[in-house]
């Protein structure tokens, strides 16, 4: 069921798997691997290694298992994918995103348009993030998590699901990422617990550490974060 | 004195120097290369972009030196590496191991068994890790550096083992990595000082910055770290 | 007017596009991609997987747009890039530096002699890394940053260039990214603020929000950080 346009160009070295769809105007850079469900469309380029469509795998030691049957892996129009981004099997991106260098997104996540991912982000399993939304370099996105549009977040973000980190035999079924609602803005290096919801044009400083909900309009700051002002 | 089983399968475009062993049930993907003295127990699956036993290298700036001489890399059975993972000479990986996308330990590491090391996690020179231990994205971890079993280290948090910070000339002949004890559980984005030890069953909070050693089944936080309670 | 010295030594698998000088001595990786305008100095070493001279390109989600002519780039005698190691156009690396495994550094950088940019460093447009200095694993450094000579920048410190956090519709045209002067050290995990200017010799204490001036040979510490000492 794959198809490649003739009005593609792809790199003689790329490794294309069955069952990949590549549109016209797609432009694939060398050494890009796409497995099984891919689907990359008009005008999108794909830089130098990349590799889409991965299945999660696990030798035993991850609290999660996982199917081996690909998903659909589908890169919008337009986007860009910058040198070694891996993008795991059931993942969509949307159009007229950016995705940095050596960038991670695992399986089952939805990437709005016009977004940036930037370089060395991980993003974890099933997190959706909406529209116009920039995540900077070296930030952590935790799985299950729920990020809006127009949210900025800033370098060396981390973000958490789990707060028996681990110590809870049956952890994984009841992880809460946190909720960021839409024009949010966080700070560098600011620290979000599990669960926290950070209300519509919120800010956290930089070096926040937040432990619990900021309400709509707030700037929080500090370790733990407080409230100090409205936007 | 390479021996690369038939009952293993190998993609055409990796690139296998001498002196590599690779055992039945193995499985390499694309682009891998493997430099001397590597050797894959049965069963693991080596994907896309990986490079096993590089040499360290320096062109004079390092504080080190380093041997031209390759070691044994050795990945244990029905380990996964996944894409991009770079693992320097020297290094064993026990079996039932995951290690995540764009990973990096350097040369004279062991880590045990049924660990994961997520993505974009960079361990330094001659540490320890022991079994069913988890070191999650975006972390690092230092050199001389000891760390238990079942340790959970969470997303961004720094660890360093060089008090001088680089000032003392002879700052390479007494690096002191921080212990961390079976048990113990480090959150996001804490921060753990050189020659600090965490006691067995001890928690880390989320942004604590650990100047001291930590008693075992105490719970840890704030910046400097204060305990404040029992586990 | 590219041209590749007979004396060097270059893998089949390398992807060398038009107009790359690459001089005698040099050693150049499997997967290797060299886009136009690269010129490798007089025994460089550059390992596998590294992509060097990549324009930046944006899908439109960028507030910046680029141009998309190759200027040079330019990496120095006897520097050593490890694995994965993204470059981009316009950028030039001194003598005898070494880039760890993963990094990234943005366009119209330029890094000095014996420097280190370790592992999975990010590094954005436009910055200025003197002789001598060293930037540890998972760091970011921002754009339009300037920073000095023997300078040491522990492990996953942040920087940032944009106070309006990408608030400001025109902020593209007021980043003002930190200034760090000679001699300076930053500890694990410190922060530092657009615009903040760390004077000569002073010490950022591990964990560190720096959110003003520091003075020349003071020692800061703390959230925000605040003077304590004289180094």
């Amino acid at each position: 069921m794959g198809k490649i346009s003739e009005k593609a160009t792809v790199a003689a070295t790329a490794v294309i798997h069955e069952d990949v769809v590549i549109e016209e105007g797609v432009v694939i850079h060398d050494y890009v691997v796409l497995y099984p469900g891919t689907v990359i469309r008009r005008g999108a380029e794909i830089f130098d290694h990349c590799i889409l469509g991965k299945l999660p795998t696990s030798p035993g030691s991850t609290a999660k298992t996982y199917s081996s049957e690909h998903g659909i892996t589908e890169i919008g129009e337009e986007s860009i994918l910058c040198p070694g981004a891996v993008i795991y099997t059931g993942t969509s991106v949307g159009h007229h995103t950016l995705l940095g260098d050596h960038c991670s997104i695992r399986e089952k996540c939805r990437v709005g348009n016009y977004c940036i991912i930037s370089r060395l982000v991980t993003v974890n399993y099933e997190t959706t993030i909406g529209n116009h939304t920039k995540i900077m370099d070296n930030a952590h996105i935790t799985g299950n998590m729920t990020i809006g549009n127009h949210v900025f977040i800033s370098v060396l973000v981390a973000t958490t699901n789990d707060n028996s980190m681990g110590r809870s035999e049956d952890a994984a079924d009841h992880l809460a990422g946190p909720v960021i609602e839409d024009d949010v803005t966080v700070g560098a290096g600011a620290n979000i617990l599990p669960g926290v919801r950070i209300g519509r044009n919120a800010m956290v400083g930089a070096g926040a550490v937040v432990t619990r909900d900021v309400p709509a309009g707030k700037v929080v700051m500090g370790v733990p974060a407080r409230v100090i002002r409205d936007v």
